[in-house]
């Protein structure tokens, strides 16, 4: 069983997504096991200090160093196995779908949870891996530990019902996803393409190819690069660049 | 008082993120406000179907146009001003630190939180805007909403205490942030830059201003493309570049 940790001054905050929906069902499957440990434990004054002002002035506060050492030293003892240690931070590798698949095949991953600007520098000594979210600032990692935690127990066997396992393929092929529909077939006025309707399996496999390179130089040109594409489709996705320099 | 709603089949998911730490705070002193409604509200069947399978066949299941149409056609009409309204869809735009400053000025957003890669696609005329949180999939919108709500909410004047306020400048120089250090000045060996110790505020200045050019090389030189560096500091970015080709 894959085991999640979390290492959070707010340990309560992982609790009611994870034992909710998809997470809440995958986890009393036992396709995964999730601890949330609260960083004050690792500290040593009477009112758990974990932040402190930073050397050289500035405004706010700073997470310590300490308290990041001895936890995770200490929890690195317990267990089966030293855990694969993951900081969040924007100087991180970006998060994508390979890298959860990757995460997804460890044992056992610890998700240190700081706010994002405000950690001692030598605290990153710790990571196994330093993983960016994005260039936006969030209050914490709490957020970003429960999306890696989400994006990869949903890669775990046995975590979605089999008719969903198909929807991680959208990233894989390195495009964006095609086009999809569902009842009304009108709605209002607004019809799902008479090829979808038609039963015919080979033409609703070109349309959603189709629809899929189409929609990928629309809104993601930069994911095109590392895709094979047919002579046709380099023709399709010429002429989405030139409508687009229409606009 | 800026206002956060959400769409979603999971409403009980926001209210314990949003009742604690800085977002609780922020919400009890009336910095801004929260909703979710259930999309459920908006079907007509006794099951609630939100759901239905895809034209033209195919795993896994899609959500149904109508209820995301009823519902935001009847949540424009109440409260005096119509909302915001985003999806969330890998298609969309990276959501980054300027998006949420954007966002953060609008006085009611709406928040539709679909599965990642399972809505009808013609909902998407329903959105004023369609944002991607990253290239990886999630089991449904609601972390994604929560991380809007949190990245914009801490902007918002009155939700960090002063004290915490600079700290969104991170971004908005175009850099990664400085490395910061925190008591013990040595920890184990490891030692503060003795400059951060000197008191001598120029200097300090000018190791941080070093520092976040240095991390950014390193770490993000994508971001340097849109950043004005003096002779030296383009001396610096080429040297670290070096460095990393002799690794």
């Amino acid at each position: 069983m894959m085991r999640f940790e979390a290492l959070t001054v707010f340990p309560e905050m992982f609790e009611p997504y994870l034992s909710t929906s998809i997470m809440g069902r995958a986890r009393s499957r036992g396709v995964f096991s999730f601890e949330a440990h609260d960083l004050r434990c690792w500290t040593h004054d009477r009112h758990h200090t974990v932040d402190d002002a930073p050397f050289g002035g500035g405004q706010g506060m700073l997470m310590k160093c300490e308290p990041f050492f001895e936890a995770i030293r200490d929890l690195s003892e317990r267990g089966e196995e030293r855990p694969h240690v993951v900081f969040f931070s924007p100087c991180g590798r970006r998060y994508d779908q390979a890298a959860a698949r990757r995460l997804s095949q460890m044992r056992r991953v610890l998700l240190v949870c700081a706010r994002y600007e405000g950690v001692d520098e030598r605290a990153l000594e710790l990571a196994d891996e330093v993983i960016s979210m994005g260039d936006y600032v969030l209050t914490g990692g709490e957020l970003a530990a429960l999306a890696v935690i989400d994006s990869c127990v949903r890669l775990l066997p046995g975590a979605l019902g089999d008719e969903m396992s198909a929807w991680d393929e959208s990233f894989s092929e390195g495009l964006l996803e095609y086009a999809q529909y569902t009842r009304p077939a009108d709605f209002e006025g607004r019809c799902v393409p008479e090829v979808l309707l038609s039963g015919n399996h080979a033409a609703i496999a070109a349309w959603r190819r189709r629809s899929a390179v189409e929609r990928t130089a629309r809104w993601r040109p930069d994911l095109l690069e590392k895709v094979e594409l047919s002579e046709d489709e380099l023709t399709l996705v010429k002429r989405v660049k030139e409508q687009g320099e229409g606009d």
